[in-house]
């Protein structure tokens, strides 16, 4: 018999083989499948995921775990058994029946979303949610016990490993205390300058497309290890070997569908960097949903809404959609005028820097107290509304741009929100953490040259896959963990200009 | 405990679920997936076919299939059941080390086969395709155990269920005892006649592509159900619910391309015309290659290639792809000179409908001799080109013209060839069946249009899935079981002119 920790590699060799030929149907669904073809594809899903989850619960793997001499791993081998037995314990810890139920009803709350959002409807919403809410507290029931933490934890260890409502409590705190007054400053400071001068269209489609390409080529995408297309909702998609992004194009804001690229960019630079050899292994994947985010928003909100850049893209935008007459709307200024706007708005995705974290929080609230069984399902469009009156600022006209209007929740995706706000603040402090240990990183990306940034992300981010956590990972390389405060500070020097 | 039966069904739904998930990775494989993925997307589809293979050798499917008591099944349910079991038989009769080491063996050899066919260089091969030819008779040996067929038999039946050499050879001794003389005699026929006037190109793709989409619609392929993209080499993927046909364009020579078009529309009509019911169950699926070969050239070498469905297609064709001087060129009987040419050619691919069995006599022949134990790969290239001159008439100048040609013994396909001489006379005698019972068809085909066809073809071929075997169908439908002295008769009818 061979080794332990090698028949474990090869088992999770297949399971990485099964994951990933999920990613590429579900990119298939999302970019070109017929529409017929979607009850088959829910199916053909199921069953590749009830392969892998098998794998992961099968005897042998259980015994294989044990049985592995972990004096005899090095670094590496010891951070990928330790994910191994993580993703064991996650498996492990649902029978089959909850796991079926789980899919179950978030596949029939997404479609009832779909159509109580578009009326702004809750109350169609509402058994179905209760549904979702019931199951994913007996997942996170259980979770909890297998892996020795909160039942919130649970559910959030899912997206983020590790992850502790201890930190998220203390990152939230500092924020919701500070955040709401430093939103009213940048409005009232921004009303006092010029508003910035419209980008007017229509921007024809392909020409979006064609610049869209050159950023993601001056990113360094590969295109011989990924792909650039089309769908409704941007996203980036496949595996390190397959990288699958999106983008849409609005034909009216050439401006957003640019940012989006390169957000997703981001997320691509992230998997096509991840180490090579062990890019089939759990310690090769990407640490979690925050650091992930945190690449995204680098490229997309560090380093292109960036003055420099800005220098280098405004010539190329003007050159691919202006036109002589646009009235100074592609001066470098003025896109930076755009890029740095801050508003008050009711949805989350099309929030910005500054008031992007306030609607996490509102909605870390919830689903804290959605999970504990202190807020009802039927409650959540009164308390949804008070927290934006209290946090944002807005109160929504209706449930369609309030509560309805993420379709996590229905999915069953509690937990995830955190995330994208622990990913803004790495986001800033690993910008700063580069361009303090490179001086070159500013001035060539005025050159429209990524290469030393992302030299930096490939050495210290990328290339480190899942060794660390996300917390580790900040300390080594920006020398703090997850930093709330100087967030702050990044946003009042980038936005007010405090030094 | 549910019904055995039921309990079975829901096992080979799940089945399904794999293979179909396996077709949509294929298909990605084959149109756009980035190059740089090829070596995970073996592993991915490894692992996928291993989990639909696991599934049909688990404990639990015997104990099931002992179990079913078939007195309490329909005509359909039986005819499932039935193929349940050939797909248990199959998939029980390899241990898990002979699969593995087929697939092996069988990757290792096309790689080299590329490279040696471009080269042709056979000798380069020969290790190689020994090693393929070793384990598939291991295969063939295990199989003929399990099924109680002949070694050979047994590997035609992975193609074309229930086939027996008995008929094969009983077909091909007629066709190549009769088809050297009469090809002789059409192309001395032919010679008489003035030769067609050249189709002179360049034909742009995309006007191709814009005809040919046209021709698929016309023919009634959904495409809410499906796709019509472009790969290197056509083909009909994918699943009766959601079928992946591609084409190909050649500027030069836009009449291929469009009755590649429509042979693969053939294809997937088929697909998209099995029965809904039934169509994630075995019974629910194509009988085998035979059909579906003969559903592919009944829409394009008999439809398509008639005087009446030229007369529509010709003024089609030259508003898309022709000019004013054109010189008669785009004339129905021009077309149709071109379509019926028949031509003594090196290439199975390229052959016509007169000499392409004789392509398939000859590999007949030579993979019998091989499964068998009686021929050498080594000895292969002379054995090939004997078989060339006797058989078609020619002799291939090298090996890449000669026994390199095909990839199907590379790929480890032995048994494989015969359907598509099956297909060809089965789509002769099934397009004469359906004129004979619906006398609007052909007068239609002038109008382009194909509804009374395809509604003869859903009704008697499609909608019966795989209830009867190839021979079973053609008996109840056109009254005779597989007929080569019939497919002579045609063919002097229509290349000779007798009635």
């Amino acid at each position: 018999m061979s080794h332990p920790y090698v028949e474990l590699t090869a088992l999770f060799e297949r399971h990485h083989h099964l994951k990933s030929a999920a990613d590429v149907l579900e990119w298939d669904a999302a970019v070109l499948m017929p529409s017929g073809a979607a009850d088959l594809r829910g199916g053909q899903l199921a069953a590749v995921r009830v392969a892998a989850h098998e794998l992961l619960t099968a005897p042998r793997t259980s015994e294989l775990l044990a049985a592995v001499d972990e004096s005899k791993l090095d670094g590496w081998q010891r951070a990928n058994l330790a994910l191994m037995r993580r993703a064991h314990l996650h498996a492990a810890a649902l029978p089959e029946a909850l796991v079926e139920a789980r899919t179950k009803a978030a596949t029939a709350c997404e479609v009832v979303w779909r159509g109580a959002r578009r009326d702004a409807d809750f109350g169609r919403l509402v058994p179905l949610l209760d549904e979702v809410l019931r199951v994913t507290r007996e997942v996170a029931a259980a979770k909890a016990e297998a892996l020795g933490v909160s039942p919130y934890e649970a559910l959030a260890d899912e997206h983020e490993p590790g992850v502790r409502t201890s930190d998220l409590d203390e990152l939230f705190a500092t924020l919701g205390a500070e955040l709401p007054s430093l939103v009213s400053e940048i409005v009232e400071h921004q009303g006092k300058k010029p508003a910035p001068i419209p980008l007017v269209g229509p921007f024809p489609a392909e020409k979006q497309a064609a610049l869209g390409r050159v950023l993601a080529e001056r990113l360094g995408f590969d295109f011989e290890r990924g792909r650039l297309d089309v769908s409704t909702h941007p996203f980036c998609g496949g595996s390190p070997e397959d990288v699958r992004m999106t983008t849409r194009f609005d034909e009216a804001d050439f401006f957003s569908s640019v940012l989006s690229t390169v957000h997703e960019t981001g997320h691509a630079l992230y998997e096509l960097g991840l180490p090579r050899a062990w890019v089939r292994q759990p310690v090769g994947k990407a640490i979690g949903m925050a650091m992930h985010e945190s690449q995204s928003l680098l490229i997309e909100m560090q380093a292109c809404r960036s003055p420099e850049f800005l220098a280098y893209f405004a010539p190329l935008a003007r050159e691919h959609l202006g036109s002589a007459a646009d009235g100074g709307a592609f001066a470098p200024e003025n896109l930076l005028r755009h890029a740095l706007r801050v508003e008050r708005g009711y949805i989350r995705v099309d929030a910005d820097e500054a008031t992007y974290p306030l609607h996490v929080i509102l909605r870390y609230r919830l689903e804290r107290a959605l999970v504990a069984g202190d807020l009802k399902v039927r409650d959540l469009p009164g308390a949804w509304n008070d927290g934006m009156r209290d946090l944002v600022g807005v109160v929504p006209p209706d449930d369609r741009l309030g509560c309805l209007q993420d379709i996590h929740w229905p999915s069953g995706a509690f937990g995830y929100f955190p995330s994208y706000t622990m990913g803004a603040i790495a986001a800033s402090q690993l910008f700063r953490a580069a361009n303090g240990k490179d001086a070159t990183i500013r001035p060539r990306l005025a050159e429209g040259d990524f290469a030393p940034l992302v030299a930096f992300l490939r050495e210290h981010v990328h290339g480190q896959g899942s060794r660390w956590t996300t917390q580790e990972l900040l300390e080594r390389v920006a020398g703090k963990r997850l930093d709330a405060a100087g967030f702050l500070g990044h946003l009042r020097e980038r936005y007010l200009g405090e030094a």
